[in-house]
């Protein structure tokens, strides 16, 4: 491994350049310095969101290729800032290293990670290296900005709103099963695969649904919809119905759970890492959201339920039975 | 291990509330959503800086009591705000646990942690917790604010400048090394001992500091004079002499290094971990200099040498001869 001084030196070859005629706007020291400068746009609020990724926990090295790594460790953070209706600007990485790793991955990491960071528009501007006596560590913090006092938080639901995802659910939870049975390379299965190794976060999406001020409640779906509705409930206050029959299940997810033996429903309520946009809004406007979320590139909008004045999250089936699936609820009784 | 569920609530209830009535100015979303939101101070610069802390690398936990620890990993992060001259307000932790923690030790751990970050003034937003398969890993970053264009940055020294530290040298080395061979609780040692286990950032010297308009160039002491310096000059573009004869050696320390067969020396300019601001200003403001940081609660100011046109870092002995101590020359040459 080579010193932390030249891993320093090569994120920073990667990093933003800082200054009045160089650099994103607004940065005024970038990497290099005791910590970042930069001044706040006027009439905006900042936001601030981090998370870390654990070889052996969150991700595999044997199958995850490093380059794709680099970006999922930055998408997973970018979309939370979308969550919340922000423009990502700022970057910090983390970057902790076993010492077997070699120098062609490290290379492919860094390349992974600073591309992702430029393509939504970010720039890397701090961090640090640190040796582990585990596996490769990975904790990103993003710095975002939004118009003053329009975050979309996940309290604002209420009773009645329709229930949004942004995009089909249980495509990551699939990847990440075929990967294990390694099956990551069939072709048939690129689709899901890649929504596992290399999601998107949906910040154009995210900002066009703050700015329509239609949203009452939006949050990332990370852990998976039973979980995270949930949260969004507990904040809001209420509950939530699910209709089995609505949830955007690909054809592709239901195929690769008969494949390897698993529920296709297990794997959209549960998988989590899907990564799409969760978000409630008055049902007199699913049209204009309907509208409005299927221009943005990449956002498959689909209505998956209703939020109810009875505290817990209800998956209601075709047949009309329902059952509890908030927090863990729906494994425990599967 | 309880799960990262109850682990992020006891976060939670030692973290900052948020809104108009409660809570830190500006601060709007705490923990509890996808990300932290807040409202920059008008006329402020933001400041960002982010340090990891792995067990076996950078701490032991078989000495390392876990208060201490987590005031440490706060402590080393603000010293990078107080270093810019800035304000800290918000923290966020990245929190990996192995799993064979106690609830005791990971209760102080925590309590340590948000101790430190209310002592500073700051305010505990955000963060997540992860399993990790080596040890524990804290990882901090710092919010901080500063009046505009009045960050103090390492690139502004001048030849000619005096070189200043705000305090004793080789305290902490000589702490780490009485603890790794067993004298850690010895009432003798007591003073380098806590050095090494809770150093304390100069937040209100870095103000005062920056403040007086007095400062070229200023970071903090977290990898020894010596590479430190380096870091200034490199920034800078000068050069730097320190005079052996003026390096603020506590005489606990050379005591502690006759104990431990070490050299005082070597402790104090590549020991590291000291913590204490590193600045340098115009020699016609030695005396401004000396009196305001003297004022400093906590501070102890020494002037140690100058900037000179010449490149490197170099170490002049009572007798006239030197040598170049920079970027580990002095490991090098001893």
């Amino acid at each position: 491994m080579t010193s932390e001084r030249d891993l320093i030196a090569a994120i920073a070859r990667r990093a933003a350049p800082a200054g009045a005629d160089a650099g994103p706007p607004g940065l005024l020291q970038g990497i290099g310095d005791d910590g970042a400068i930069w001044r706040p746009t006027p009439g905006t609020d900042s936001l601030v969101t981090t998370d870390t990724m654990v070889e052996g926990v969150h991700f595999d090295r044997r199958w995850h290729p490093p380059r794709l790594l680099g970006r999922k460790a930055v998408a997973v953070n970018i979309s939370d800032i979308a969550a919340m209706g922000g423009t990502p600007r700022f970057a910090l990485l983390s970057l902790g290293l076993a010492g077997d790793e070699e120098q062609p991955w490290r290379q492919a990491l860094l390349d992974g990670l600073t591309g992702a960071v430029q393509e939504y528009g970010a720039a890397l501007i701090g961090g640090d290296t640190v040796r582990t006596t585990g596996g490769v560590m990975l904790s990103v913090t993003i710095i975002g900005e939004c118009r003053q006092s329009r975050a979309c938080r996940r309290s604002g639901g209420r009773a009645g709103d329709s229930i949004w995802v942004g995009g089909p659910l249980g495509l990551a939870a699939a990847g990440l099963e075929l990967c294990r049975r390694g099956l990551g390379k069939d072709a048939a299965w690129a689709e899901a695969v890649r929504a596992h190794l290399d999601p998107t976060a949906q910040v154009e999406l995210g900002q066009r649904l703050a700015d329509s001020d239609l949203v009452h409640a939006m949050m990332d779906l990370s852990d998976g919809l039973a979980t995270d509705l949930a949260h969004i409930c507990t904040a809001s206050g209420v509950g939530a119905e699910v209709e089995a029959s609505l949830l955007p299940i690909p054809p592709l997810v239901s195929r690769a759970a008969a494949e390897c033996g698993a529920d296709a429903m297990t794997w959209a309520l549960t998988g989590g890492e899907d990564y799409h946009l969760l978000f409630t809004a008055a049902p007199e406007h699913d049209q204009a959201i309907a509208r409005l979320a299927g221009e943005v590139p990449g956002a498959a909008p689909a209505r998956v339920g209703r939020l109810t004045g009875q505290g817990g999250v209800v998956l209601r089936q075709p047949d009309g039975s329902s059952r509890e699936i908030g927090y863990g609820g729906y494994e425990h009784f599967s």
